[in-house]
């Protein structure tokens, strides 16, 4: 098998061939920007669609439908004549002849484009990368969904009090976005559906803790967020752990540097991601974090044609020593920006730099209930609750999406319950994996 | 690990307990019946939701999303006061102390409905079994459309002309209702959807092959319907093989007893059933199609208290020589009737025998096209497509499931495209199973 796509086979031409690594945010922002561009534009994925990341752990929770969070990249692009997509992993970047190693062949680029995000960073203790769930793709969430529905299944069948309860105790490690979310979705889950759907578990027995390492949550937001986010989460009875942090966990006890032990079957692991990326980027030009180092155009250092975008690039700036937040808006700037560039570059014309422009910052902590920083104005309640979903609808790809996503909001709203607490796949808790049929 | 449900330790009335062993049509139907009766009722089923089976097809083909067609059980009964769930796989029957014997402990019952429906039917041929794909339940739908869309990406970029077009040629062995429903959506994906998105493959590469046993498709229907199923589908550019039989297919060569031999890479079998059932019913009850003899009450042979009801019964009668047709409504009515005959016998009250309403059937070719028999009237083309989706969106559970389907069907219709050709778990072709991630 030899990588033959369409636009190879009519590339007679000299435009130059723009490849991305990458379908998230910023790759695709980039490959729309480039949409009329003198280039040819190959996006290699290993899956064939985008994930709305941000939704994750609604799909986790059972809120809304996995599908309708993903959208296949060749519908977004159906009507760009200078574009192609293949589904392939890529394995090495070969930069002294300009080609990359993949799963369907070697492919030759002029231009190269690393947008391949994050994954979730467990710092090497393969104990909890073992036991710990990550959520950071569709898959990841579903055997999350698995996980706390079989789990609640099997607390009713337990008749070991502690058992049962350690069934009945969800441990969220990260108090950022992600956390702040899904335990706030764990507490509502609680409070909600526990006792109206599992008659025979009480919701007193249900835990949710929330341990975060700095001394608050959502430490990239205000202090004023942070703290109406403890106070909404506190409200809703899950029990939070600032300054604190996971020694180990061997699937039953989870130990945590303040002294406690939780006896729990559930462990969340959002507590912080590195770059993900493939081979053969020399070990000078990685930053902290696992990330590659750019500069002010997203170029990386020592190359004319390589570049990195979205969370796997560090721009490190006198303002920024940790570079961009590793958000969505970010990687989308990047991507747009460096469509521009790219076409300077080739024109011979003078490149500008990249200026993240941030938008503000918002955060879920359950119904009726965000946090909201924009510049200087700084809001929560209600108000951003609702700011919070529109932005994440208008942000959705595609309109049937948008669609369903509204419509599985509005019904959960009214209904105060939801359609999708499916185990569509079993998740084996020995060996962590979901079982195929 | 040891069944306590909460029922169970309430348990200390003389009402009889009614286990219920599965979650289709006709298990649902018979513990709403029992909602009021004086019975406690437990419902098991090896997964937590029920399945919509007739719209797997559309899950497979990447029209609807597959949270969307299945509905947590639990939710259905949330106002049931005598009625229990439990997630557990039924694995044998002891009729002689009146219990199960299942993977969460052992279950005591007064009644036994074995409700477990049916399975794919291979007839014995474990080549086929393994390489074709099944499509029986959500996970298997699943499968077959990360078949398709990973196929069709490897043909994008595969050079051997001849293993191009083995990718692309689709051969449905069945011509039921959903062999008929499938191939059609597949050659409607190709009219519309393949040089849209796939840049690079020609439509005309594509085929489309359904392969039936009898004289003609939809044999359960009218002469007329099978008549217009076929020039549909004709007309829609799929090659139609009837009075043919697969002999074998080895994952690259599917030969037919027609003389036939199809190179092809996706084989989707929907070529018969048999009666699922846990282990301990005796031989001598035993049916043709692994099904399980009742009486004119749906009582098992041989039994006070056991039941068989839906696709794994096998009611035979002068007029029903081979029972009756394993579709929903029939189970339904199986299941709506045993539980007033239940009812009956607990107050020692005369039970009345089932009498099965044939209420019609429809099947639907594609955009447009279905085909309908009404009792004498018989009717085909766009009104029968009407009739076909408002009767199978009335028929789905839950409000929520209700809105996705018509929202999705709305929007692809309008636009002839999807949004949910994603490939969320990768199928592995030499393993046949999915990989985790």
């Amino acid at each position: 098998m030899f990588t033959v796509s369409s636009q190879e086979q009519n590339n007679n031409n000299t435009r130059p061939r723009v490849v991305i690594v990458g379908g998230g945010f910023g790759g695709l922002a980039l490959a729309k920007q480039l949409k009329k561009a003198p280039v040819d534009v190959l996006l290699l994925d290993k899956n064939n669609y985008h994930t709305f990341q941000p939704l994750l752990y609604q799909v986790a929770i059972g809120s809304v439908e996995a599908d309708s969070i993903g959208f296949p990249i060749r519908r977004i692009f159906t009507r760009h004549d200078n574009f192609s997509f293949n589904m392939a992993e890529v394995k090495t970047v070969n930069t002294e002849n300009n080609t990359l190693t993949t799963n369907i062949g070697t492919i030759h680029y002029d231009y190269l484009i690393i947008a391949t995000g994050s994954d979730t960073n467990f710092f090497g203790n393969k104990e909890i990368e073992h036991y710990a769930m990550p959520m950071k793709n569709i898959p990841q969430a579903l055997n999350l969904r698995s996980l706390i529905l079989q789990n609640l299944e099997t607390a009713l069948v337990t008749s070991d009090q502690r058992e049962k309860f350690a069934l009945m105790t969800f441990v969220v490690v990260g108090g950022g976005p992600t956390g702040v979310e899904l335990s706030g979705a764990l507490a509502e889950m609680r409070h909600l559906i526990l006792m109206k759907d599992y008659h025979g578990l009480s919701k007193y027995d249900m835990r949710v803790y929330l341990v975060e390492g700095k001394d608050r949550l959502l430490a990239s937001m205000s202090t004023q967020a942070s703290a109406k986010a403890k106070e909404f989460l506190t409200k809703a009875d899950v029990t939070i752990y600032n300054s604190a942090h996971v020694e180990s966990y061997d699937g039953f006890y989870l130990k945590i540097d303040n002294g406690k032990t939780i006896k729990t079957r559930n462990v969340l692991w959002a507590a912080g991601v590195k770059g993900e990326m493939p081979e053969g980027i020399p070990s000078e030009s990685i930053a902290k974090g696992n990330r590659i180092y750019v500069d002010n155009i997203n170029r990386v250092k020592g190359y004319e044609n390589v570049f990195a975008i979205g969370d796997v690039a560090a721009m490190i700036t006198d303002e920024l020593p940790n570079g961009l937040p590793g958000v969505a808006p970010a990687a989308i700037q990047q991507g747009t920006a460096l469509g521009k560039n790219l076409v300077r570059l080739i024109k011979g014309e003078q490149t500008v730099p990249f200026k993240y422009k941030d938008k503000g910052s918002l955060a879920t902590v359950g119904r009726n209930k965000a946090v909201a920083d924009l510049g200087k104005l700084r809001f929560q309640g209600f108000f951003a609750w609702l700011l919070w979903g529109f932005v994440h609808l208008l942000s959705l790809a595609g309109f049937s999406n948008k669609t369903i996503i509204f419509f599985s909001w509005a019904i959960n709203y009214f209904t105060k319950n939801s359609d999708n607490r499916l185990v569509v796949r079993h998740f084996n808790t020995e060996t962590r994996v979901t079982e195929g049929e």
